[in-house]
């Protein structure tokens, strides 16, 4: 890592299918406009309902990634 | 939202298969009661082993409603 | 306070004003359903944003009143 | 556990006594309208002091109970 | 919210009045660079004191916005 | 700031009217025997409902001042 | 409460015999110069082992008393 | 549970494929060396991201096991 | 103290009887095979509820011990 | 502070050296692109271990600065 | 530690060299009034940054004290 | 990081010169018995005062090493 500085970004992805989805949403939005994208942490996981079932998960995640 | 109440419930739902399933479990048992749900928030994640398996995954959630 | 018993229940109030006006549209709900309402705690402060003002200011909080 | 469901509610007891005290008088004030209570989570531990003295131990617990 | 991915920023407004006008400051300042704003969730409050009084409140929030 | 020390104090004031007034009461009050206040963070926000009314907000904050 | 202000301190009492008498003492040694005192908050327990037994438990408490 | 005396460990394991793989991984791991394992806790969940895609999720738990 | 390292383990006791006695068990066990125990921090206090009454109190804490 | 409104990024630095290091690095390249940086809060230290020593430092800030 | 009695008091201290100073610099004021000083606490890490620069470290600690 | 498995384990090292120095030794005293030790975190800092200085910095982290 020598002296590298990294930052991190706040999303929050969702998906109609489950948690995973949710995140790989959020990444790959993500990767369109950020490089040397390194880690996530997840923050916090919630979700929206209709009639009485989920309809999307929604998952907060930290992007960290390495400024040039 | 205008000037809405909701109401939130604590649940903890569990699922042999995964964590989504936990949390369907629980909101599927909670829709039996009340109406009007509209969000949920996983609180805690934890799960039962037996024979050095996992035999449930436990989900703990809170519910958000509108108040009639 | 004797050997009374407390129930907290968590609620969601919403009021285009002011965080006060959120707080008390929720109490006021509460009341219709709860006697014997002694305190409440803040919980958690948000809003709602529409185009660029705030629409609602959202807060959650927790009501404790005396079981009979 | 296969896939029960379980509500957890927030209570505050009260003792003159102990800390166990006021968890038992919750429980046992939560018992007489909740079926096939659980577990309990203590959450938050205070008191009263009248004239220097602890006149009140007030615990919080969250009580969970499986749903029928 | 489909597939919609949101990123949160974190700010600091402030305001001599109250704390909902250091909320309303710092939403007014993002809003001319940040365009989707959707919600705010107030993270810290505190203040600034000078003689003996009151000089700013200095409320910080995240805000989430919709990702194009 | 140089290489000054301060000191926090926690203190819970109260107010009928709202939030802000219960924290500019409790400043007002500090400021009776402490010098060079500077700063403060608000804790816990809660409050008193008497017959299903607001009666009092209480607002905990901690007073960050200079030692001399 | 009207507009009374009160003063938090965080103290940490010990006791050969259980978490109560912790707490107690705190309380009395407080009561030799502090009037007025009205609530406490258990923050954490902890204690000292000595050769494989519990020697001392020690909670710290924040004790809530009323400005004059 | 008597007074059965519990011992949790920490572990941290990893799965390209999802969350509960990395749990499962972590878990059967443990299994090596651990007997009586009966509950786990979910701490923790991050990943790897390479070339703009999750490489594997690294989830931490605590697991609870019984000593003999 | 000089240059010593402590290491903490994390246990969970349980008793009949109350919260000092989980403790008790728990540290009691521990000293089978860990030498050099010095203090002990409660994580956290739930229990176990059977036929409407408290079956069993189980406290997490966790153990530091010297490392020789 | 009138009523200006400040933005904080979230960085991690890292340095062989020391902690301080760590920040100063995250300061000093945030510095090229960042201008009226104002404070910075510390939100997690760890490192890495290369052949039992610690090979980097790694702290984690936010940094607070003005916007125009 | 017998039966004693501790109070712990919140401090801020500063320095432009490195958090162990400002550390250093807030016991040795506290020292100038409190006697019997027996232990500290870091509780927040943060610094004022001017010109693109660390110019002052500010840790606020607590500090435990036996009452006589 | 493929399928590995890592655990955590918690240590407090002491130091009378600095923080660094005091996470160092608990590094030091871990590699004697474990290997693979792969980064650490620092959970807490505290200390010991003497005769009004700082006679040890004591920090606790967890270590993360790879199962074999």
């Amino acid at each position: 890592m020598s002296d590298h500085v990294y930052k991190k970004v706040e999303l929050t992805g969702s998906s109609a299918i489950d948690m995973e989805g949710a995140v790989n949403n959020a990444i790959a939005k993500a990767g369109k406009t950020i490089k040397n994208m390194d880690w996530f942490e997840v923050i916090d996981t919630r979700g929206h309902i209709q009639e009485g079932k989920i309809a999307h998960w929604q998952v907060t995640i930290k992007v960290g990634f390495r400024l040039q």
